[in-house]
């Protein structure tokens, strides 16, 4: 049974929630409107005291000001934000570039946001980025502990869409792709092979997206009446040194394994790395995500296809119906995923 | 003789450029200042003649908004915009890293803009996203074609840095690696091994760089005594799928090749693939770029290293040096590329 049917979409009912505006900040500080707008815009007429209590309140109610000075017709600054962890990530690429591409075509600006440096510019991006950028929208690909911010900016009324699964609340609009399924074709596809030991290289099991993956595999193995071994399942937290480390230790211990489905293609390359000329012959190896590497490995990779290039592109629309809707809708959609069949399982080739 | 030193930085001097002023579009279209600033913050009290009168001499003077509403201490838009063809290219996903590091520890913002989608989207980003857009600076990685438009407006007090030489004008800040250096000791190398017949697979010879590593090619040719066979020399364009066929009909036609020198990994990757199991015994292959890729395939990539990461840094601090002293600073800086061997040529390994 595939729980994740392909492209699937759940629409809930549009929520009307309203942004932050200048009179809420002087109905609360108890200062007049004007004097509110002039310490916003960093005029000297304000009294620093008096200007320190509008930016503490505006900060506290959540204001994200409008980009009134490059607003020239519409009102709106016609900028979305992107945050991401790196652009390094080689499977971000494509997302990436499918938010690029749609928010120029939308007659939009692209902010990039990238947290490379860890959690000290996630936070200053939350303190001091967010409230005193112009954006119309954030489109987020975060780790978990930002979650708790954004949600606050979304419900002052901030369009936000996070992209793909990693354990962010549900009322936010996302978009992911059906990682239970590409999991579950995958490792129908190894069982296909007569393979029985079949470790799985996993990501941050916090993530709803390695849930789905583990859960996908467990289904398949349900199918054949395989029993499920935890033994088998190790963490190599997305990376390809992860990959080689864990699967050295992995075959070290348990001869038996027989195919490897790693949940992402560095990973998955990590082990080919470790496990030498026997793949394909003793050990199949899958990935997840079929990032352009993926063909360049020899043999080259057998993987999940992931719609990256559209994941952007649809996070674009998601936030752009919120934006010029004038409401925050809930909705996630779900995009398809298939299996890509190339050399390093053995086995004949193909889209599955 | 290496001509163009490691690390090597021309200096000249400062030269003050004036950004247009709402002073400047007041004089030139004969109206009040305070009419000129209603109509470009888009105010209703304007007449919508005027307005469009004031946006069309705004528009001739190259003028470029202040982001006043995003300004609340500083009076800048603390935005530095960049330009790029597609963030699909391996290599601009370290510049871009670099550049989103940069920027964030500065504590600007950065605005992305993809050209992927070709010359109307340069067009388009010239007429309407750069006037009004609010940016202190632009870094660019461009096609030839847009130069002409980007030297108005650097003119025009907009600071402009020019990433990689794409036969940029010479006026413009720009930060490149050393081309010709990385191309000596990669043809060096090739020679060391005893190669003789080495082909040159080219990106277009209408970019800086192109010519600067044919330059380098050339010159470990001279000191070796071999002679320069431009029937050696292919056009493939930078991809994979150019490499490929390139290198296809370059070896059907003359059996005599004994190693490539491709002027990116990306087309050195792809004259692996067509020359199989004859790399690295029959014929080495080196590449230039160094991008991730390089360590994937099989055998692993020979290939000159370029900073990415650090151009990327680089070309923020040149383009903050303009904003922050108020000048902009005719600057070229180069920085250095070295060897990296693996095993596609033959031979040790190592740096060089």
């Amino acid at each position: 049974m595939d729980k994740q049917a392909a492209g699937s979409q759940s629409r809930a009912s549009p929520r009307q929630l309203r942004r932050t505006t200048i009179d809420d900040i002087a109905r609360a500080a108890g200062l007049a409107k004007a004097t509110v707008s002039r310490a916003l815009n960093g005029r000297d007429e304000v009294h620093p005291t008096t200007r320190e209590r509008v930016l503490q309140t505006a900060s506290e109610l959540g204001y994200v000001p409008q980009a009134a000075a490059h607003a020239l017709r519409t009102g709106r600054s016609r900028c979305l934000g992107l945050l991401l962890p790196s652009v390094q990530w080689p499977w971000l690429v494509d997302v990436l570039q499918g938010v690029a591409d749609a928010v120029s075509d939308a007659g939009y600006t692209l902010l990039l946001f990238s947290t490379a440096k860890g959690e000290q510019t996630e936070r200053e991006f939350v303190a001091k980025v967010l409230p005193s950028r112009p954006m119309d929208g954030l489109l987020l690909i975060v780790p978990p502990g930002l979650i708790p911010s954004i949600r606050d900016l979304a419900a002052h009324g901030l369009p936000v869409v996070v992209v793909d699964d990693r354990g962010h609340p549900a009322e936010l609009p996302s978009v992911s792709s059906a990682n239970h399924q590409g999991a579950l074709l995958a490792t129908r596809h190894l069982l296909g092979l007569g393979r029985r030991r079949i470790a799985v290289v996993a990501g941050p099991m916090d993530y709803g997206c390695c849930r789905d993956r583990l859960s996908g595999y467990r289904e398949a193995l349900d199918e054949a009446s395989v029993a499920f071994d935890p033994s088998l399942v190790v963490d190599a937290n997305f990376t390809m040194a992860g990959g080689r480390t864990a699967v050295a230790s992995l075959v070290a211990r348990d001869p038996t394994i027989d195919a490897v489905f790693a949940m992402n293609d560095l990973m998955a390359i990590g082990a080919m790395d470790v496990l030498g000329d026997r793949v394909p012959t003793e050990v199949s190896v899958v990935g997840f995500d079929d990032i352009a590497a993926a063909e360049l490995t020899r043999p080259q990779l057998t993987t999940v296809h992931q719609p990256l290039y559209e994941m952007g592109q649809t996070a674009v629309s998601l936030a752009l119906d919120a934006i010029e809707g004038g409401t925050t809708v809930q909705q996630n959609v779900m995009l398809p995923t298939r299996l890509v069949v190339r050399d390093s399982c053995g086995g004949q080739q193909g889209d599955q």
